[in-house]
């Protein structure tokens, strides 16, 4: 068990960064009795609003070795929002005898996919062809050989489509390569569409996983999810097994998303991350234990929860920004319209494409459910008129 | 819609007192994006733990009308955790342009029993027999007439079995007769189980009803919710026939929870509580959408949301304080045992009897649904070894 820095008993999770998904971790801490604290940048971060915050600890950059060690004091287990803290303060923090979950030899795969392509590889997991390149010659040479055009990818720091581009040769990658640092080429897949499998791992080695789901992507933007994806039983096995092998094999704590490509020849894996995921949000209704939990319990190494369904369909819509600034008036609508849609929203100011929030809809029609949640989505965003 | 105080022009909802219901609110308010605030006497309050607290206007007493003024600023809408806030603050509140919801004219109905027996009795509503009592007089002509031993109660301040007693003769209530106030007076009913229906009710009039629920009291403290009652459809419409034209006949806005005696002759109503109340914490998991979430819709005149169950049975257990000061190490057996079971903890301090939390199993069996909730509410309290 934590060493129980709070109230009664019960343990204290921090958790680095301050964005929407240590905010969705609030509720089910506070449910469960265990404090959450966040480091946030600031104050009015989205996960910042709704926690607790102590200035002198709380508030502080990622990147900030000191700012960590002043966070971490008297928290039982550190775990993270985003993957953006460095290696080496992960490294110095755990000499210092914090508890990282997951700790820093999991969490560089999901920060370096290079990294993760090489352990992945070596895993025997089913990947895209990938090379490592570092120079217009090495580029020419694997768009030789899988054909062009050639996805290419910063090693670090991408997300929603930052970081990726598609390139027709090496000289549309001039300016990344000239930076110098190695990058990371990949074969574009033909795929029928993409797969999400979200699985949690304890420290003791207990693992969890919730149904594949399908994800669709807009300008790799996760605009949709629908869970379960409508595949074969067997299909969604392999897939899950998959990313059980992948939890495993990178000793992963916490929640471990895995995004595929479902193609002719079986899942190719596309990308991790380490914490709760999009992919995830609809657990939050749609299943007995919600991602967040199940991240907390895991991150605790507490048992994990169960991962079944509430409904045979559920789907979930990003709300990104649009025309409307206010988003509060829709409420009216959308649920005066459908008094079974779910909404979730991540206090954060209204800007163009961006995730401010998130619509959920469940029932036993994957259309309609479907056409529910976007409905919702749509019309917060102005979209629509009703 | 509420004048919009808060980020983004989402609503900032007050809620007047820092104990659990305030505190299982924080969850919902937090993925709706509206701000909760809450008014606790202490830092240390249930809800004041998981909060953002600011000490210069959230901690106070509820019958501190500066205190409550202090609060109510910069709040779109006030509503309570309790009914112990006096009725004339209400009304200056009211007086000074605050939205208060339920308002006093409702809200005096749950404070005061006497109050509430004589209206519902003239909205028809069936109710024990009953009389006001304010000598040993009245007292024995009352128990003369429906026969002794008789439910005495205190009007004001009751709850959990606080406030009630069974009296024998008029020398039994020797000590509150001679306080001088008037009491309330009602037959002992013999009934055959006692159940609770949960209703909410916005300001434009939409009103939404959970299904019936049985509750097990013991020594007048609730121990067990079973969702739904085993009961017939027809006598279950009836009973939430009775919450709904209470609801509307009080004008209540918000969560009203109606405790009632099922006898051979139909329901009697036992007690009112106008918010959140416990034989509705089966919700949080157990309908797609909680009392909690509910309750902050309605008071902002949102519409309301479905109230359908997630499972066919659910089965709530209140967590009493017992020989085990710390809980926490408890979650191990427990989740290891029943990875369906859904723990809540209120992060108040263990004293013997005392509600700290609640456990709440979902499934297809009553029977077994039941039996699980029982037996992590009864392991968590030190009752059992596992």
């Amino acid at each position: 068990m934590a060493a129980a820095a709070g109230p009664g008993g019960f343990p204290v999770v921090g958790v680095v960064g301050g964005g929407q998904l240590a905010r969705m971790m609030a509720g089910p801490a506070i449910e469960l009795g265990i404090t959450l604290r966040v480091l946030s940048r600031d104050p009015a971060d989205s996960a910042a609003q709704v926690v607790p915050l102590d200035p002198s600890t709380d508030i502080g950059a990622e990147d900030d070795l000191e700012a960590l060690r002043r966070f971490a004091k008297g928290c039982d287990v550190l775990t993270f929002d985003h993957e953006h803290v460095p290696t080496e303060h992960l490294r110095a923090l755990e000499a210092d005898g914090v508890v990282v979950r997951p700790g820093p030899d999991a969490l560089e795969h999901a920060q370096d996919k290079l990294h993760m392509r090489r352990r992945l590889t070596a895993l025997g997991v089913p990947c895209p062809r990938w090379a490592e390149v570092a120079s217009a010659v090495e580029l020419e040479r694997f768009g030789a050989g899988v054909g062009w055009p050639v996805v290419l990818k910063t090693p670090r720091g991408g997300y929603d489509g930052k970081g990726v581009r598609l390139v027709s040769s090496a000289a549309d990658a001039d300016d990344w390569l000239g930076r110098g640092g190695p990058l990371l080429a990949e074969e574009r897949v033909g795929f029928s569409r993409e797969l999400a499998v979200v699985v949690a791992r304890s420290p003791h080695g207990q693992a969890a996983v919730w149904p594949v789901v399908e994800t669709v992507q807009v300008d790799g933007i996760c605009r949709e999810v629908l869970a379960p994806a409508d595949i074969t039983e067997e299909h969604a096995l392999a897939a899950q097994q998959v990313a059980l092998r992948i939890a495993d094999g990178l000793g992963v704590t916490g929640v471990l998303a895995v995004e595929m490509f479902d193609t002719a020849d079986g899942v190719l894996v596309n990308e991790l991350a380490m914490r709760p995921h999009n992919s995830g949000h609809w657990t939050i209704e749609g299943s007995r234990t919600s991602q967040f939990e199940q991240h907390l319990r895991a991150v605790l190494d507490l048992p994990l929860g169960d991962t079944s369904m509430t409904a045979s369909y559920v789907a979930m819509s990003n709300v990104l920004g649009g025309d409307i600034a206010e988003m509060y008036p829709g409420y009216l609508h959308c649920f005066a319209h459908d008094p079974g849609v779910r909404i979730h929203m991540y206090g954060k100011d209204v800007r163009p494409g961006r995730k401010v929030g998130h619509t959920t809809a469940l029932g036993e029609d994957a259309d309609s459910v479907r056409a529910r949640a976007k409905h919702a989505a749509a019309f917060l965003r102005g979209d629509i008129d009703g």
